[in-house]
């Protein structure tokens, strides 16, 4: 009966809202409230923290902070923190911080990888590379695939086209792996079929998936990697974030959310979803808009109304 | 690889924005507005809809043009019209239409259904046989089971309850049931698990799935419930609806993102995208609201977007 689902076990929520939602937000959020509203992350029992970017403050202004924020952080035991790192200059910066590992991004696509990279998926393996290189055994790497389901500009990406990439990374010694679906394209069965042919080859490989809710699938896409064997996801508070040069795209999965699932499936997410939500709250007021997340409105499916005044059973 | 997924067939998509979604709003849809949205909505290739209500007028004046609307629409060969009949009062007046299917309606729960219907389960029960004593052959009855997958009030609704539940219903000679998520609160384990039974234990009921994406996990349910077998299912266009008696609900499961994510996997709805999306513009105009439907905002996943100008492979 329950053959399709499997065992409760442990997963592990890595939060992206700080950097991926922020990046994308008008306005510039000041440190002192990235820096409170990432301790109080590290209080919630997510698994790991992405924090900031050390893309050149140029390009992305509203992360220019990076430095400071990794400066003044609390480090909470058993919470890893990370920060994208775009390329050899990045990492020299970031080595200069304390952190647990460095995100190296790059497309499975040729034109979003020149649109948001400004380099070919080739040229990216060539960065992660050189990066590696300066990089010491105290840091680890992780490599984020965007467009791993599909291209806003290219389409369909065929599932041979991403292993092959895989298996690139995994021979520069990155033995940790995210399939992002960067605007929202990818199906639960797509989701399924590519997760699980990943795993299966790359047992070693410690594989995270990052979907996006743009066309409603955010969670669905979520259970299907679930069912393929995945253990770690990114994702964002309040459903934070999305791709500047995706338009149209709107929306990392929500934490809370996807947490809020889980944890009724059985699973164990470790996060305290009360003070999850407390910061979906806090963040909800920092980007003075509308955000997603459903279950900070709705509250838990555990939430029980109070049985309407003078209700009775009707005679007869 | 494919073993979690079910083979591609055919789906039947059951359409509930006319009934369940103005239900809800505090507007009267004018009648002309109603006849046109449900022709329209009839040429999309939807198996069902669910038109209007033979509920008191006094109770539900949105829905008081019950026997205008029914006289006026077109039939279209191949489209089933319902209509929810709460009672042998109301099954009368619809008897003087030309319905395909009345759709019964009680809760699995005794306090949702004394707030809602004002009925325990059992009085319930009896209502249902008193209409089924009433109806030709020529109409189907349909049952909708609400808070089948727990109650706002009582909080879980155990299983056996539901299985007990639908026994009776299946003893009355009712063969459709509809197995509904009032409030949002099932997540998709539950879902399966359910469903995977009654679809075991009654193989001859034409068995339907109805969600809420109250908490974001209206599409992951549906996905859990397809795993088990289903393969028809209640929605709503735009998302529209949701439960007076039950604070905090928001929004059935939206249509044409479901019917979106159904088609991506291979799977046949019969529905026609693009005008289902036609239809979903069009009632987001007509309520005057910000609707949560996502595919309507952000387009098919077979988007593609131009190529930004002026790129080009970085030298080096």
């Amino acid at each position: 009966m329950t053959a399709l689902l499997p065992s409760p076990r442990r997963l592990y929520i890595q939060e992206v809202s700080v950097r991926d939602g922020f990046q994308n937000e008008p306005i510039f959020v000041p440190t002192d409230t990235k820096v409170d509203l990432i301790n109080a992350l590290g209080r919630t029992g997510l698994a790991k923290l992405e924090v900031t970017s050390f893309t050149s403050p140029k390009a992305i202004p509203s992360l220019a902070d990076a430095e400071e924020v990794l400066a003044r952080i609390e480090r909470v035991p058993g919470v890893e923190f990370t920060a994208l790192v775009p390329n050899v200059r990045g990492a020299r910066r970031a080595l200069m911080t304390r952190l647990d590992e460095f995100n190296l991004v790059m497309s499975s696509s040729e034109t979003h990888g020149l649109a948001n990279l400004r380099m070919t998926p080739e040229q990216s393996l060539e960065q992660f590379r050189e990066i590696a290189a300066v990089v010491d055994s105290r840091v680890a790497l992780c490599a984020s695939l965007s467009t791993a389901f599909g291209c806003p500009f290219d389409g369909e990406v065929p599932p041979e086209r991403v292993l092959g990439l895989v298996e690139q990374i995994v021979h520069l010694g990155i033995r940790r792996l995210t399939l992002c679906d960067t605007t929202g394209m990818a199906h639960p069965r797509q989701v399924y079929e590519l997760c699980a042919r990943v795993v299966e080859r790359w047992p070693e490989v410690e594989l995270a998936a990052h979907f996006h809710n743009t066309r409603g699938m955010g969670l669905a896409n979520a259970l299907a990697a679930l069912q393929a064997g995945i253990i770690r996801f990114d994702s964002s508070i309040a459903g934070l974030g999305g791709c500047p040069f995706a338009p149209g795209a709107s929306g990392n999965v929500c934490t809370e959310d996807m947490v809020h699932m889980f944890e009724a499936m059985g699973f164990d997410t470790g996060v305290y979803l009360e003070a999850l939500i407390a910061c979906s709250r806090r963040i909800a007021q920092i980007v003075e808009h509308d955000v997603p997340g459903q279950v900070m409105k709705a509250g838990l499916s555990t939430r029980r109304y109070p049985v309407p005044e003078g209700l009775r059973k009707p005679s007869g």
